[in-house]
């Protein structure tokens, strides 16, 4: 089951999508729940969904292709990242591979629709792409006991761009990363939030284009600390909320590597996760 | 002008705190607002809440004594620390003073009430408490002119404990801080927020204490950047929502210096800035 979020920033209306990808299909879902955040994915909100949609009693939304796509999930209490989680992206940004998985935080307010645009900050010179899959938490998650109860926990997977300043990040930051995380609208999710029987979520490709020309082109089963791993060490240090976002690493080939430039005005950033759908970012420059 | 927040935790009350501090008094302010939140601090919610108080028209809290307190603010959006803020911090940190803020991030599902009971993590050695000014953004901040434009987004300052789990932070982390800064309960905030009027924000002694021996004395004078320099800086790097806590940093004295035992169950960390009031917290061993 897929979910989305239409209409202008603040006031998105949930749906669920079926049809094709080709000739997709909106339903909405307002009648059920008002957002796609925490309260509905962790109550019978979803099965809900599906028991309307599959009885006929949700509306279509005819004017779906002329709605901006929001962020497929309400702005969630925590945005959690997982850095360096493929082997080649470590390498490529000068690191060893980790030992255990490394946590960072962007802040939640980062998030954005997937084909907004995107102003690069201010001052920035190194501004840089990352496709990485993004878990979102159906149940709350503390102290599991392995990696195999994570699946009760997950609400479905998402398509998510970490934008990231790497002067920011790395050279003004005293090493905390999250200096150059957490500019304004560095956080695009969607266009989907696709439920866990949907995709087979540690084998999933995910590629990202710069004006067209490929960079990143992975897979998730390259993953250093896999999907079920990650969620169990995260619930070992910190509380997973409902409808929180777990980035889950990216892959080789951003521009910190040195083989690609950074992100300048006017480049169209497209990335896309295999049954997750494409997003398309054009870059801005800041003005005051 | 100070408020809080008293009652179970998820059904506090706000209130406006008057009287001494011997003596305090507590009015109602629900009428106005639900929450102590970005919404009420960003709008005229103060202002109202202030006239209502000398107007009369609020009623006492009359069973305030029995009342749990709660933390001085409702979860914000973003809980947003810098690292190694007094020289004399980072030379027992074993680091040299930061040439820029360092940032890094908390989930805000740890924020707690001041005298919450904290239940150590499971598996840790090395829990560590830090008194810190805590700065509350009243109006969203981004890409502020100057330090001197900071005091008009600051909404006001209470006491926080910005507690740590060294292992988790520093030997099993890769390097980035939050996974020992997320531990749920981790960051005891209140028992007042305070407006900007009633304090000199840049020279208040903060002091900690463990079963009632002296740790920490310092002053908000011997920061390394201050508060106006950290708004402004901030401000550069990401958004500042109303509503927000800002961590501004720990002096000495705290067990990773190795001069001090770090926590144990049963112990008893108390922490004060001058004006803005104490913190009490027993902590406990987990069990599952």
């Amino acid at each position: 089951m897929k979910f989305a979020r239409l209409g202008p920033l603040g006031h998105e209306i949930p749906v669920v999508v079926t049809g094709s990808e080709q000739e997709p299909r909106y339903l909405d879902v307002s009648s059920i729940t008002a957002d796609i955040d925490g309260a509905f994915l962790s109550g019978d909100g979803v099965a809900r969904a599906r028991d309307a949609a599959a009885a006929g009693e949700l509306s279509p939304v005819t004017d779906a292709a002329s709605l901006r796509v929001g962020a497929a999930i309400a702005r969630p209490s925590a945005i959690i990242c997982i850095g360096m989680n493929y082997a080649a992206h470590a390498a490529e940004s000068g690191s060893e591979p980790p030992s255990v998985p490394i946590i960072f935080l962007k802040t939640p307010n980062t998030i954005a629709g997937p084909n907004d645009t995107v102003t690069i900050p201010k001052n920035s010179a190194k501004t840089d792409w990352e496709v990485e899959l993004g878990v979102v938490i159906g149940q709350r998650a503390s102290y599991l006991d392995s990696p195999a109860d994570s699946i009760r926990h997950i609400a479905g997977f998402v398509t998510a761009n970490d934008l990231s300043e790497r002067e920011f990040q790395l050279e003004v930051s005293g090493g905390q990363w999250s200096k150059g995380k957490s500019s304004a609208g560095f956080s695009p999710v969607g266009p989907w939030l696709v439920t866990p029987d949907e995709v087979d979520y540690n084998a999933l490709r995910l590629r990202s284009w710069i004006n067209g020309e490929p960079r990143q082109d992975s897979s998730t089963s390259d993953f250093i600390f896999d999907v079920d791993y990650v969620i169990w060490h995260l619930s070992q240090y910190l509380v997973l909320e409902p409808g929180d976002l777990i980035m889950t690493g990216t892959p080789e080939g951003v521009a910190l590597s040195g083989t690609y430039p950074y992100l300048r005005p006017g480049d169209v950033c497209e990335i896309e996760i295999e049954g997750l759908g494409r997003q398309r970012q054009e870059f801005a420059a800041y003005s005051a």
